[in-house]
């Protein structure tokens, strides 16, 4: 059934497409010399991701994880604390909060969205914290929780609005991990806009790339100032001095990746409209099938379908490996959801929920094939 | 004197140069998509970095910054250990050292090669530390001092060789900060390759450039693979499986800006030699100079001579502000020496041997335009 909409030929997961600017802005970085940790490429890109998502400021940073790391630290997430983090998800969401010498707390999801489940949580969170002055303290452990990082998974939004409820009721700092939802919105409102921080990613997998890149976005100007100031070595404008007044971080996104996610983000939107159309014919196609549910966007929102995916029926919970490797063999790339992130020996003891509904949705489902090519390649080769 | 050798035209400090293959090189990622964190150039600017040094593995990082904690990582510096650092270096070896949660312990240089004095490190530690089993602890903190980081200061080789006595002596392990000397031997043997690890920073301002970039190197291959796995997110190599078996770190250098790179270090032998005329003319033309010293490569050393320097003499070092006032207005580009690191206020309570040297250093050296299109561009236009 893939087949019938991908055609005959051996395709990737997720390609990019470069068929605008990109080579042009690059070269023009190389002819001007400007291909380094400043330019006029850096401000566009984020004046860009500003207009594109209505973040009051976007700063662009070396990746995802620097983004999410940086976020974290501006959040007030100190060494100890837990954060909330939901066991479905790329280990860097994880990874960051280590980074910051803290423990990820892991929580479940629900089969709609993929995202934390919200309603679960509150029900966990009053049972297992108490309130200690202003902070919400696991019982158990006796560690604050300072924050939680919804992920946006695969493209398709958590539900953000009660989760930002939530982040309230329980005092926490609200971190959207946006890495793969550019161009997704939650009630018309474009994800990773909702709580205190939100970040993107522009890896080579991601639906526009700048190489390598992330971005920090926020609505307060005074995170945003210092989000630029902590990523750039801290470093005081001065015409010829060197002064830093912190200890800053070297998270810099270069001019010459910034040149081409200048180009990538014109073609955004027609690789947005490549991408629904793709999904579009995957759902029909997948449509009456006895094996397989399409996953979809949730209602009330607007998706990116960043990774189309395919979620095998529990009956046949068991050929998921066997579909996998199959797959795999006929050159069409497929791959399961990330290992839970208590499945990983460096996470295997971090503080849980129940994680029924995740371990159940890693056991069944499957990505298949999403780049913007495999639709705007065949109209526009 | 500055404009004797440079001519009339406003002249920043170090420019990139781009006149072989950079272009293409860049243009042939975004034609085969391979932009992003794997790739053929990647693996090729380890090669070459290979090559170049003597070093038995190198790995290639997003930047210098992030090269130099993960070599501190693999060294084992832990948490409230302190770390030998030089007083005189750019922020990136101190901060390093703080994001593992470490404390710099600052030392002094000596005149010759702007790097660590070996022989007042010796009397120094001698006096301040004791043997606890088989660490060296600060008497005074109570705390270990596990590694030292010399950096060979604006391309100059420190007197590396009696400091790996040092650390030997001291069961210190051995980084080395060769961010700025790329293409600078000590007794005909690279920088970067005598300590446990090396790492080496291709920033724009940097002899080669890859926009943004750094480098790992060792001798040692156990190192050499954790360094690539850590860096890499610690993923472990499966055709479509996400299993990752270390808390992980995204310091990936993309393979569009090792593109960059690759094209860089086929003109480095170019550069080197541009640079090296350029420095002998500097230095001609301060020879007789009444107010300052050219700084030259230090004995049985060969220098990259990254950026040139001149030091004020004593008796002229109230005119250092007014001098780099004076040049920068008149579009030469000069910068002082950085900030020592005392001289900060996130460092400024680190513990610190007398810093006079470099006190005096810093009060008086000027860097001077230095980038290899001074010389090149004016041959082949």
């Amino acid at each position: 059934m893939i087949r019938s909409v991908i055609g005959d030929e051996r395709v990737v997961l997720h390609e990019p497409l470069f068929r605008g600017n990109e080579s042009k802005y690059v070269c023009e970085c190389i002819e001007t010399g400007w291909v380094s940790s400043v330019g006029a490429f850096v401000d566009r890109f984020e004046e860009d991701l500003q207009e594109i998502t209505g973040a009051k400021k976007a700063v662009a940073v070396s990746n995802g994880t620097s983004a999410l790391f940086i976020a974290l630290k501006l959040c007030g997430v100190q060494q100890d604390d837990e954060v909330i983090v939901p066991a479905l998800t790329f280990v860097a969401t994880a990874n960051a909060v280590a980074h910051c010498n803290a423990i990820p707390h892991l929580v479940d999801c629900e089969t709609q969205t993929l995202g934390i489940d919200p309603h679960k949580l509150d029900i966990y969170l009053n049972d297992i914290t108490k309130r200690v002055g202003s902070d919400t303290v696991n019982k158990k452990t006796g560690r604050r929780i300072s924050a939680m990082v919804p992920m946006h998974c695969l493209g398709h939004p958590s539900q953000i609005g009660p989760l930002v409820d939530l982040s309230k009721k329980y005092s926490l700092k609200l971190i959207e991990d946006a890495a793969e939802s550019l161009g997704s919105y939650y009630n018309s409102q474009h994800t990773g806009t909702f709580g205190d921080i939100g970040i993107f990613s522009f890896n080579g997998n991601k639906t526009i790339t700048t190489g390598g890149g992330g971005a920090i976005v926020t609505n307060n100007h005074e995170i945003g100032k210092l989000a630029k100031h902590l990523t750039t070595t801290a470093k005081v404008p001065h015409s010829w001095d060197f002064f830093h007044d912190h200890v800053g971080y070297n998270f810099r996104m270069p001019n010459l990746n910034a040149a081409l996610g200048c180009a990538q983000l014109e073609s955004l939107d027609a690789f947005l409209d490549a991408k629904r159309r793709l999904a579009s014919t995957y759902s029909e196609a997948f449509s009456n099938s006895e094996f397989v549910d399409f996953v979809t966007e949730p209602e009330n929102c607007k998706s990116n379908y960043w990774l189309n995916a395919i979620v095998l029926k529990p009956e046949y919970q068991d050929q998921h490996d066997a579909t996998l490797e199959f797959s795999n063999h006929q050159g069409i790339m497929t791959r399961p959801a990330w290992k839970l992130m208590h499945q990983l020996p460096m996470y295997e003891h971090c503080p849980r929920m129940n994680l029924e509904v995740s371990e159940s949705i890693q056991s069944r489902l499957i990505n298949i094939p999403s780049g913007p090519g495999i639709i705007l390649g065949k109209i526009e080769p």
